[in-house]
């Protein structure tokens, strides 16, 4: 199952070029991070015990309204203690941006930890 | 010559993790690269045309103060339109993440251009 | 008529604290004006001119999740340059805030000028 | 002791008309703040036990470029678990706004309690 988490754009989400900073898109993919490890993962916030070890981002167009962004997340083939996420960012109907993080799970020690079987099961059955 | 840029560390940088969110790593490289545009390239901020069009962030260790971060900016070799810069950002002498964006020149139709001679002499005069 | 502007809450709103931070309110409010002004005043927000002079927040309680905020959105009676908007923010069936703003009308040239009479008709029409 | 924060204006805090947004000023008024916590209450920000309940702003001058920020910060008498903080804002020589912040004192329970006696010696010296 692929998330696509709907995000009101704000006027404070743009910049003094009259469009969307660049930084927020990341702010985006967060707030669509979020939804998809409640949702799918069955993960809430405040027990969540990841690290982004890496992100990135292509930008496409500019956004210059304060209309809704869909950003469509899912997730690829988890490695040992990591696992990916793709985003797809559209604004009226048209991809804006595309973006990848990297996730680390981590023990309550604040360590790198296995990916645990139940978000493994779970990103495999989104792909059904 | 490379540029260093100082970053004073907000609270409001910091998110519910108590340390600092990683989208608001983007807004250091862009601070960074602002002063990058206006010290190495002489382009002041409301001269400069150019788009991001790819941003990379490679994540090391949390900053978990409200201290001073520094970002140091390097301009690598252009191509026709476009232009990397490569950041290292650093907090209390530890390398906390290392990040890239590519800069696309526009021209004043918001059409994209081939990067000025003067910004090319000024990248390859960094380096000397 | 009254407006209501339902923002959702981001997880980059939250601070520390682990609460949304209280800088955040007045960007909920600035979200509620814009709809304001466009659905009430019928200004699109490219052609908006007025500068915000006074802002004021009385804060109830905390926001702790990631839900929405209801911004209901009320003006008072227009002065000859500037009129003020009342907030009551809610969250989950609370009021978690009020707030209030005075905006100055602007003429083309950034100076003050007299509120248009459509927008104190508007204004008017909303109490009816 | 009054507190001088200075505060560096990011590109960030600008919105799409070109200058700081107001609701950083509100940002800007928070980090005075914890450094004035930090510096005269001797109370690290980890530590530190309050809640804003009221915040208010005036607005003199927009802020255009990305200089530094001066906060003036003061403490007023103190309540039995409240007390004001005044806040003069200048960019460039010029004070672009004021203003005043409550806060309540909290017991680790999270219920308002009287301002330490701490608290109270140190305001009361800084106007010495």
């Amino acid at each position: 199952m692929t998330v696509v988490a709907e995000i009101a754009v704000r006027f404070r989400d743009h910049d003094s070029f009259g469009h969307v900073n660049n930084a927020v898109y990341a702010t985006y993919c967060e707030q669509a991070r979020v939804e998809y490890f409640e949702s799918v993962l069955d993960v809430p916030l405040p027990e969540l015990d990841i690290v982004v070890a890496h992100l990135e981002l292509d930008y496409r167009a500019p956004i210059e309204g304060i209309g809704t962004v869909e950003v469509e997340v899912e997730a690829g083939e988890p490695g040992g203690k990591s696992f990916p996420l793709f985003y797809e960012l559209s604004y009226e109907g048209d991809v804006v941006a595309t973006g990848k993080t990297i996730q680390v799970a981590m023990d309550e020690s604040g360590t790198p930890t296995r990916v645990p079987d139940s978000w493994r099961e779970a990103i495999a059955n989104q792909s059904e």
